[in-house]
């Protein structure tokens, strides 16, 4: 089915806290079926190349008959094995140019912005969306830049020349204010991985997604 | 120049044990400078894309003048990126038919084996050399399997339907006994990565290599 690039909510999953590749799939199917609208496979935890290949096949395969896109997250060679529809690269993976001389133009790029001066450095043309974070301090990834805050994802914002997707610490309580700034979307980790109602946690982030985007 | 598939005297390097990057490199000239037929870049330790990434464009550049390969261990991106000569990944990695779809046939494909069962199921058209180890303890890989000792070298080497390469603990005084194998050459890591005088290290180890080749 035809991938859409929506970053409206864009859920990160990290298998560990998913309880497993299984249980990540199984999240997956019900937060894409109640609203999520871009899936990225990141694994900040020791995950064998074995296990990034076959966590990745099984997520492709869950969103098959879906419009939801999957991103893999730095293993630009599990997105080629698989052929997944982006990948979602840092600071300190492969060079922007690199990655999308690797994957051609037909998957999409996503490019980590932490600061600033970051965001000066960004080849436009090569990236689809850019990442901003982390806004709050997350406990999800144990090498994330200082948290930015509000102030700073708002002139991030204004300054970005492409879609962009906040993330870092987004919950339920912060989310409106975060999509207030004028970004195209939120990513999650723990507000959708490993929540006890994986349904519910999913349609009350949608719900303010929903209500932003009305306003 | 040409590259050639020689596993006579195959070093394994280690970034960190070499001193960094720059250490890396000058360990790598002096080396293949004193008979190290084949090059693998690994990293046993936390090391970003964009790391993996410069350390494999500087050996390409080292070895650029040379007729000795360059292999990347395990990451399969980093291999495309820099166009290396081969990829050698283990039991725990991307799949060996996945990889040798995404590396084409102009690359060579290296394949861990620790044992009869992992030997059994080679697929042996797919693969260019084995990795068979690790034959004695090592120090310098995490996760490596338990040492096989010299009887189930023998046996492997007897078995095996393409030219392997010997690897875990191997230094000069146990290069000579794991040669009589029969096998086509041995793997060093901290035989020479570390060492004081790279040179005369590996002019001893090619001596046993050629000592044994002679009988």
């Amino acid at each position: 089915m035809n991938k859409r690039l929506d970053l409206s909510l864009y859920l990160v999953l990290d298998p560990i806290l998913c309880g497993g590749i299984n249980g990540m799939v199984e999240t997956t199917k019900i937060a894409v079926a109640n609203g999520v609208t871009a899936v990225q496979l990141r694994s900040e935890h020791e995950f064998s190349g074995k296990n990034w290949y076959y966590a990745a096949l099984a997520l492709k395969e869950a969103l098959s008959d879906t419009h939801v896109p999957l991103f893999i997250n730095d293993h630009v060679d599990i997105a080629l094995a698989i052929d997944a529809d982006g990948v979602h690269i840092g600071q300190s993976d492969l060079p922007v140019d690199v990655t999308r001389k690797l994957i051609g133009n037909n998957k999409w790029l996503g490019f980590s912005v932490a600061n600033r001066q970051q965001l000066d450095e960004v080849s436009w043309q090569l990236v689809d969306y850019i990442g901003i974070g982390p806004i709050y301090p997350t406990t999800t990834k144990q090498d994330a830049a200082p948290a930015m805050g509000m102030p700073q994802l708002t002139q991030l914002v204004k300054l970005k020349q492409c879609p962009a997707v906040a993330i870092g610490g987004i919950n339920i309580n912060n989310a409106t204010a975060i999509l207030q700034s004028g970004i195209e979307g939120i990513a999650v980790v723990s507000a959708i991985c490993g929540q006890k109602n994986i349904q519910q946690a999913t349609l009350s982030l949608l719900e303010k997604v929903q209500q932003a985007k009305n306003k």
